[in-house]
């Protein structure tokens, strides 16, 4: 226990506030002591995101239960979150700069900084003791230890002779004590080397592609996927290979040269990697595309019922299951792998937002915005299991992506 | 907290035995009482088996460090384990038919229960409700309840029409809380559904070649893979098309017509799966075979310093670790998968049992048995990066294995 966690601790237990002793570099909303907690696995844990109202609840996907709602994280809109390497934290990345550190077993806030402006997500090192964030404003990326968050290292993504600063977006860990990021305003795929965490080593590949908007990291930790915004294709980088530079791929891939409204562009983090094959979003069609991704062509492309935003595939491959844009957010659809071809449409509510597979992918939990429900449903049967009461819900993670490349 | 345990605690508190309240089935050594613990994040835990003197170490491995051991599991020769799904509890399948449930956190005997005379593994059900053991006498598999070790199915391991009973070996988990498992004398490969445990649903698969050893589940959980002792080819069920039957394949794969001498079988859990390809100890031969698991054909064979018995993908397929047989036991080697060949060998010292890879891949722990001490290493720069006391140490199982198929 750290000596501040047992002051707060025993300061709680005579009724003072632990706002008095947060750290220095905070901001927004105080936040409530942490208290204690019975032991108990973490495996099985997760948080949902309450965007509007800034709240995370603790939950755990055995019992399809809330354990507990945690208040206090600030603007999160577009949040995302990592887990750390024991399980027991979620590092929570708010739209508005903030980083907050929420302790899963004691059910608090046990840390939070205001480390930028405008963010958009972040990473955990594969070692567990950075974390990372990609920053709008001021663009670049700042990594964090992940025990104390203090800044351990500032990358400002400045680029081109002018040096203008960027934009930072699809920042995505990588084997290695690696972080990959893309500059959207500089059209760049940096790949920053942490191992020396004081002295980030940084290799730039320019000239990309226009306004890199996201990415991924496939499932392997082999290849770091950058989506264009300002052109068709993709930009590729193999983290085997770094030394064979970025390539370009799938060039029918976009909006196209007569672009059909895109009502959401897609996510990428939620590509469906089955075996060789991925499953992708198609950019304002209602398709879902097949390739392959040995050797990045299209094999087939899957009608669906409308533009779709997550393609995530369970975690046996056996199935994908897609959420779309307005109008059709209200719905999901399961595509059978084999078969390719969807095999079921489920109609949870307006709203549809995100989807989390348990770490076997048993169940998957799906947040439905507008009923303010996260509904669970069995990947089986696809009968709805269970249901959790959350406002505005959007994100879902669950603890198991601690043990897993790029998420 | 249950009320076993809480009178248990309590009773620990007055310095009494909860020997006392082992459930009437308990065999064995007595076991301590759980005691009390910090609440701390688990999914960096695991458990070292010390073969010789019936313990597990406790371990995590952020720290590489030992937390505690827990003594009075019975014989635990060939013993293995599964996690349960929160992250909290070890099941611990002794050779004397020992089932032994481990609170990482109390760091205690949660229960056991001797539930056979001879066993040799198990597994747990994708729900995370039960577990099951594949036992040699009597021969059959028996199903518990994760939660209070109760027996909950008994399925005796009857083939032929003579009603004769089999030995079970090479049991896994498969998606639909199924289990798979062999018939070590009938030659049978069975698949029981357990989605209403109180009344299992068996399909048999009869005539899939002789004497079954061992088996495994692909990552995916699509294939069930038996190796068989009593002549060459493997036998594949797809448990995406249980309807399809049981499949022969690799037909050259065994000891061959002219057996060279076999000083250790090998062991099929630990196939690399990277990808598409599939990593498989050769028999008898200084060779890993490289096999396309598309169409079960052989790609290429890659030279090795001894007879592979474990051949281990790291999380992100980049990299095969094998450890070797008598004389050789001492070594391990790291193939290259891009270059399909050796890389490096290191020479941890003899008895080299077992090796399991930190959740993402960042390092490697190897049991050395006859230097009493579990050795880490980076998988990035192959240095030793710590080191752990153990007493005969064998199997290395860490918590990551529970949000996995056909762990």
């Amino acid at each position: 226990m750290t000596l501040r966690r047992s002051l707060r601790r025993s300061l709680a237990l005579v009724g003072l506030t632990a706002a008095l002793f947060a750290p220095m570099v905070s901001a927004g909303p105080a936040f409530a002591a942490c208290g204690s907690a019975e032991p108990r696995g973490t495996n099985d844990l997760g948080i949902v995101i309450e965007r509007a109202a800034g709240r995370v609840k603790v939950v755990e996907n055995t019992a399809n239960a809330t354990l507990a709602t945690v208040d206090g994280l600030g603007d999160l809109s577009h949040a995302s979150a990592v887990i750390s390497r024991d399980g027991r934290y979620a590092f929570v990345f708010g739209r508005d700069g903030g980083l907050t550190k929420v302790d899963l077993l004691e059910r608090c806030i046990e840390n939070r900084v205001m480390q930028a402006g405008n963010s958009i997500g972040g990473a955990i090192s594969e070692d567990g003791r950075l974390v990372a964030v990609a920053n709008y404003e001021p663009g670049g990326v700042k990594v964090f230890d992940a025990g104390t968050l203090d800044l351990v290292a500032d990358i400002p993504a400045i680029y081109g002779p002018d040096g203008a600063r960027s934009k930072v977006v699809g920042l995505e860990d990588a084997p290695g004590n690696r972080f990959a990021f893309s500059l959207y305003d500089g059209g760049e795929i940096w790949l920053a080397d942490l191992s020396d965490p004081k002295n980030p080593q940084v290799r730039k590949y320019p000239n990309i592609g226009k306004q890199p908007y996201d990415a991924l990291v496939s499932p392997d930790g082999r290849f770091y996927i950058a989506g264009l915004f300002g052109e068709d294709g993709l930009a590729v980088l193999d983290l085997w290979d770094p030394d064979a530079g970025v390539k370009r791929v799938m060039d029918g891939y976009g909006r196209g040269e007569q672009p059909l409204p895109v009502f959401k562009m897609p996510h990428l983090e939620g590509w469906g990697f089955a075996g060789n094959l991925v499953f992708l979003p198609a950019i304002g069609r209602h398709e879902v595309l097949v390739v392959d991704s040995t050797t990045w062509t299209e094999t087939a492309r899957i009608p669906v019922a409308g533009q779709p935003v997550f393609v995530v595939a369970r975690p046996d491959g056996r199935q994908v299951w897609v959420n779309f844009a307005v109008p059709d957010y209200d719905k999901l659809q399961v595509i059978d792998v084999p078969a390719r071809k969807v095999t079921a449409t489920l109609t949870p509510g307006k709203g549809v937002l995100h989807l989390e597979f348990t770490p076997r992918g048993e169940r998957v939990w799906v947040s439905v915005r507008d009923t303010d429900r996260v509904k669970v449903y069995s990947t089986g049967t696809l009968a709805e299991v269970g249901e959790i009461a959350a406002d505005k819900p959007s994100g879902i993670f669950f603890t198991a992506r601690a043990g897993r490349i790029g998420f």
